[in-house]
């Protein structure tokens, strides 16, 4: 069997800090298998032409290539259907599409403006200068106007928690008494923030918090090992 | 077997307008089967007293009484497991509590204001005043302040609706190619509105009202057989 290889945004020092990635990181984690990360930036398009598209995560094993991290998790199920089992059954891998479209469309947007500002101190000066640019389109504000607004925006996303909150005051993790793709998926935005922005975006006694926290702990600390960002933001 | 009892909550002529006994309908429905009424007003506690709690939907088999709608499901997947499955697997039961959390915390209050103050011509005089103090403490408005700010509740709704829209334009149903009880709980306050309010909340050229008309079409037409309210709100 070929090695698995991951392409995937790579910031300053080494950081993997997209969301994305690291849903096809845990997604690798959960399955067990080992993977060899290959960073690229995202101004660097000629380092991903051979997947015939423009954007990362991509993974590659030998001859096959998947983009897209949604793709990759189908890919790894069907791939290794003898690993732990990352949606545990037909209705579950249904739903974590659901879960999906609601952290792209609801979570990542809420958390977003609140960590966005401390993102081009952990890139390379041309990724920084796209981002920049990214963000503030896509919010039609500046980064520092997005700053600026943070305890909004923390409030903003306080609310939008509200159902997360109220499954993992029930249960450990989105997939019950043990984590599925659709934790993983739900963790990515926390894990960027966690490694992009020294200023928390969950106060410490919230639910959601201590669910993270249990994300963080799996499959020996994998996410964990990735240093959260230090000092000020 | 002894018959299947479903109580559940009764207004004029009958009506089935609960979206909490819409769920259990359309679970029974799902599993092919048959079940006997019981309308009770939400005023006539005495009427449920056997239940040993105070609300509605339960479902009663000879010695046997379940309440809560969750609960509902979860028990006729385990109690007919050679009937269609409402859930597809652990993963589909374990991500359906989320759809059911959003559903609630998100959903259900989003469309609430929209049809509120059609509910009472629905209901009988005592349950009509229990309904109109209810959503008034809960949303802080008189229903007829909700019926004159309807233009911004649709506008809210509408992009409430955002995640579920993107689904529901990849696939036929949040279950995939055939619906799942995850496809009932969100469909629920749709039927609740459709059943209590002549205005609709969903634009006809929506994703979601496609969906929803697929919803309506399940099981022989189980749910549209129940009449929308005709004539002005």
């Amino acid at each position: 069997m070929p090695a698995l290889e991951l392409f995937e945004l790579g910031g300053r020092g080494g950081r993997r800090y997209s969301l994305f990635s690291w849903r096809a990181r845990l997604a690798l984690a959960h399955k067990g298998l080992a993977f060899e990360s290959r960073p690229v930036k995202i101004t660097d398009k000629a380092a991903i032409a051979f997947s015939g598209q423009k954007r990362v995560p991509i993974l590659r094993r030998g001859e096959t290539v998947v983009s897209d991290s949604w793709r990759i998790a189908e890919f790894l199920e069907q791939a290794y259907p003898d690993r732990p089992t990352l949606f545990a059954g037909p209705g579950g891998q249904a739903l974590a599409r659901f879960v999906n479209h609601w952290t792209d469309r609801v979570l990542v947007p809420a958390v977003g403006p609140n960590v966005a500002a401390a993102i081009p101190g952990c890139v390379e000066p041309d990724d920084a200068a796209h981002i920049r640019a990214g963000f503030e389109k896509g919010f039609g504000r500046t980064l520092e106007e997005m700053w600026a607004g943070r305890g909004a925006g923390l409030e903003r996303l306080n609310a939008t928690l509200e159902p997360l909150r109220s499954l993992v005051r029930e249960r450990p993790f989105l997939g019950g008494e043990a984590p599925l793709y659709a934790d993983y998926i739900v963790a990515s935005p926390f894990q960027w923030a966690r490694i992009v922005c020294a200023e928390p975006v969950l106060e410490p006694d919230d639910p959601v918090a201590a669910w993270f926290e249990r994300v963080l702990d799996l499959h020996g600390g994998f996410a964990r090992a990735e240093p959260a960002r230090a000092g000020a933001a």
